[in-house]
């Protein structure tokens, strides 16, 4: 059983009534019911909630963490966004979506500037080319997904290199973007999948829910022992071990 | 269910009762047993069967295959590799082991002189350092494989940038070896994994095996369709459609 | 100074009038004053002459190869194919540009089917865009390339996942690509660069010819000894020596 | 010209004649000797100058920092870290040295905790092997470094995977180590470099000065414009233009 923790900014849909209408039930509220399997073990949390549902037991119990953010990216506390970034390097899968790419987490892993890009909200079409045809996160996915109408994202995009690169986004208007890409960091594995503006139905396509679907399964923690670090066997009982 | 094929020449153990008392079924068989699980259905394959044991049939059903060889890659057939190629570049996973980094299909796969690296065997102790410690194929692992005799390889190894670095070796003589590493190629995915010369029972060895049996996980196909090359959709119908 | 070869099928540019109208001194002739500079030694060598130009001192001499083909990659004698190939790995670098990607010489490096892609010939709008800013061979060069008529090439393109990914091409007909990406290969560096289709004068472009050149300089051998292969230094000569 | 600057935490050498005895004009003043270069301009900075040496004007006036520091990394203002941060994502090398790993530049610039690793400090013998034998860092230099006493650092060294594996370490007791490792980080690159405990003269071998002096040419900035980022052009205006 994998223990998703879906949270969700969930203010867009309270406030504007036309994106209620495509989440009645918010964002997570849609991916929830969108990647349901007998091996998930699905929650969800929201901005609003005490410790904005992220308690320390629920950070603990998490194996996979999906994350939506866009306006109140500043309103996460620092010492929640710590606690998630450990648990990250501990070994939780993390899973950023759309303009999740500005929140704390994802900046303070990246290194880098990584809300910086370009962008154009004109009910754009948007082509997701699969570029990683060995990946599992492609598995059921044709040579692209097609989105009729979506915000777009284009470069530059300043993350670091991606370990890989599954997928790039072609856009209408001219602009390119990385838009399904892996990293590692320590123990935890990291995607992030870029579709996803709240005044799109986006998360109701099932091609994008199979994708973080399959995202959830490849990010799910390995089973292991954490490194040692510090000071190390003295050299000298080696040197003995060895000679003896 | 996933059907793993493991391929060993099979020479040395029939030609030197030193070997064939360390692995009296032949290295095949010791894999086969060591790896042996619920959700596998392994055969085994050797060079001296009609086309290796590697018929169109077998090839075809295979979704990982494992190989072994060292003295008699030569013998080889090239029309069996071109045939092991397609296959991997459409999906199988391929897991080659210690001296298959001089296989054909290996140095095919690679594109570069991979067969070329620094030997010595001297009993010599090798420790496996986890070096991704993201990665399923580390699962259960510790901070290191530590092997009391073993066959030295070291750098330079000369293999492209492997897509995952996940084990280096330390050498008591001196060397490194990058010795557990990763390739996507088109729809394939390939594991090396350094250890098991034929004249120490690195295959015998839990953590060598829990290695071997979480690759064959890692490489299984991801169930997708292949793309489309050549010519494609004519502009005049996409513009046509677009200002529709 | 830098000696640099510039290798051209030189078949379209003799056999179609309209071609020979953009490129009367062949597209090899149009990169070589392209890219002119004080501290390159440009030659040029094409198909048909002896060793396509390729001779055995040629090859030795060259710091940097520029390869272009498309019609006639099976008229490349496979002989001289390994010498370049061996001089690649031996530190030399290779410009392989546009339908190259076809060539035997890129294919036998990729070790994959590295000539499938998508095509379309029809005078579409192509912008290349940075993924890479810190990379050298984008020195100069804008947020993007914009060509404004070019044959498209789409994913899947079937190569080894780049070392480096400089360039990601966008076309008007919905299709995107790697267009410019780098490889290490033993010593030798490789950079694969899209655009340049025959029939437009893309190789008159002060931008393209800019990239071409940059990455001259980025692909020139490192001065440095091969390393050495094979039974390395006794195991016991060590030990001694430690113990003394 | 190249503008190198060399900041040194420099304390050291000042408390302890041993250091003193190895490093007389401090680790900065070795590492500035030993790389000097006609197309070099090199300053020095150390921590207990106002702004520690680097105040605004050299901070935007350099081109290549390298950092040395190891007891008081924490009373580098965090100001200043900023600083060097943006200024290294705008294009500024950075070479990172030894026990820098711990550095507060460093560690935001991984995102991870890049300052746990093991060590040891026993005399100890390295060696660092060429990885990447087609990189310009490795320029002059055999098939290995080898320094006969030196502090080890093993992993697990919890740094982002490398955009390039440059040199990897052997040490006596048992332990390896990604030694040289390079990153692009938005328009900046960046080299970590393991060798240099204070203790050793390690700065005063010419291989080390060599990987040094090498580093510094390979991570000078990239002439280039930086990218756009907000709001994009509008799509009206690109349809509008598109179907004129």
């Amino acid at each position: 059983m994998l223990h998703v923790t879906i949270w969700n900014e969930y203010l867009h849909e309270l406030q504007d009534p036309a994106i209620a209408k495509i989440y009645p039930h918010g964002i997570h509220g849609a991916i929830a019911r969108g990647i349901a399997a007998d091996d998930f073990d699905i929650r969800t949390a929201t901005l609003n909630e005490p410790a904005h549902g992220l308690t320390d037991e629920v950070i603990q119990q998490t194996d996979v963490l999906i994350w939506w953010g866009h306006m109140a990216h500043d309103r996460v506390q620092d010492a929640i966004v710590e606690k998630v970034h450990d648990r990250v390097l501990n070994g939780m899968g993390l899973i950023v979506l759309h303009s999740g790419h500005e929140s704390k987490i994802f900046k303070k892993l990246m290194g880098t500037r990584s809300g910086r890009l370009k962008w154009r909200e004109a009910d754009e079409k948007e082509r997701l080319w699969v570029i990683d045809h060995a990946h599992p996160i492609t598995a059921g996915i044709g040579e692209y997904i097609e989105l009729p109408a979506e915000e777009m994202y284009g470069e530059a995009f300043h993350i670091p290199a991606p370990d890989e690169l599954v997928f790039i986004s072609w856009f209408e208007g001219g602009e390119v973007f990385r838009s399904g890409i892996t990293f590692h960091r320590e123990q935890g594995r990291i995607f992030y999948f870029r579709p996803g503006h709240e005044t799109y139905p986006t998360y109701h396509n099932q091609d994008i829910l199979r994708v973080i679907s399959n995202a959830v399964r490849w990010a799910a923690p390995v089973p292991r022992m954490a490194p040692v670090f510090g000071n190390a066997t003295p050299l000298e009982a080696i040197r003995g071990h060895r000679t003896a």
